[in-house]
């Protein structure tokens, strides 16, 4: 028998999807919907939609943004030849966050690990290293200390050493195995300060 | 400067406004659904905006359905003498997977809250006490072992009492304090069985 209704049970499906939503929050959530006003869930599906379809890669850097080039590396304040790189947009969002960080990003939109298939083809490098060809000073290597950032790392820094570019690694002052989103700012400040050559 | 971009600034606003999804949760999952395959978010977006739209309460037990009347109260194989009373559809659901109750329900949709301004008049009182003029054995009283659930519970014992119907709680098998939809089945198939008079 069809407990509930047909409707909340494909709620539930859809929302257990998500990374995160057990089949008990996707129901909570899903109960919560059908009790919100009929615009609120209007508004919050239309917003799912719009981001989704519209939100583009900025040209240069790759974070996620609503223009074709992203506000960071349209302002000329920034040091545009100081290249940080990092795993993805919500990591830039945490450097930003520290207020210490002039230079501009690179979002690599993933790291490697070969365990999952993912090589270097299939993180944004290959336009990292033509943006070296331009004038770039230094790349700050900012991906987590996890496995697959501290290779990552590894591998970045070996193909843009031979170009004479100074490659550095921010601290390890970041917990081992942590993920930089949730670190606090002022742990992310020391780790820039205290960044070391690769 | 706005950060990322306002789609996605929008769309964790939106998903901020859910229960037990904070500003953290609601940024992972903005980003999440940027990487989904289009149509999976249009489904997931069409899902919410139709549950909310189409979900009705049964005419009956005021539990949340597809149909007028849902298929527990239009099944004739279930006792329609013996009435059990929940706060919501969650806990109906709870009940129903025992697979030990044979009766049907009455959903509340609350339980008395003085302190919240919540009343008898409130929730579905109203509507369980008509049905009472049909032919009812036993109103089985399954509210939370919450403040709210039991001040609801002594509510509609006194209520009902003087009609000679016999008026049953769920054991104390339930923890008190615990929220009824997160016990395991086994507990709640004592409770239903060491059920006391009230």
């Amino acid at each position: 028998m069809d407990l509930y209704s047909g409707y909340i049970n494909r709620l539930i499906a859809e929302l257990s999807v998500l990374p995160g939503i057990g089949q008990k929050t996707a129901q909570r959530l899903a109960f919560y919907m059908i009790n919100m006003p009929k615009e609120s869930v209007e508004k919050l599906a239309g917003a799912m939609v719009e981001a989704r379809n519209k939100v583009k890669y900025c040209k240069c850097c790759f974070t996620l943004t609503d223009d074709e080039i992203c506000p960071i590396c349209s302002n000329s304040k920034r040091d545009h030849k100081q290249i940080m790189v990092v795993e993805n947009t919500r990591d830039l969002h945490a450097y930003e966050k520290t207020g210490r960080y002039e230079g501009v990003y690179h979002v690599l939109h993933g790291a490697i690990n070969p365990s999952m298939g993912i090589g270097p083809n299939d993180i944004r490098l290959k336009e990292l290293i033509e943006r070296l060809e331009h004038d770039v000073d230094e790349v700050i290597i900012a991906t987590n200390s996890s496995i697959e950032g501290e290779t990552t790392a590894m591998y970045i820094s070996k193909l843009i050493k031979p170009t004479g570019i100074r490659v550095t690694r921010i601290a390890s002052g970041v917990p081992v195995g942590g993920e930089l989103e949730y670190i606090d700012e002022v742990t992310l400040s020391r780790a820039l300060d205290a960044r070391v050559e690769l």
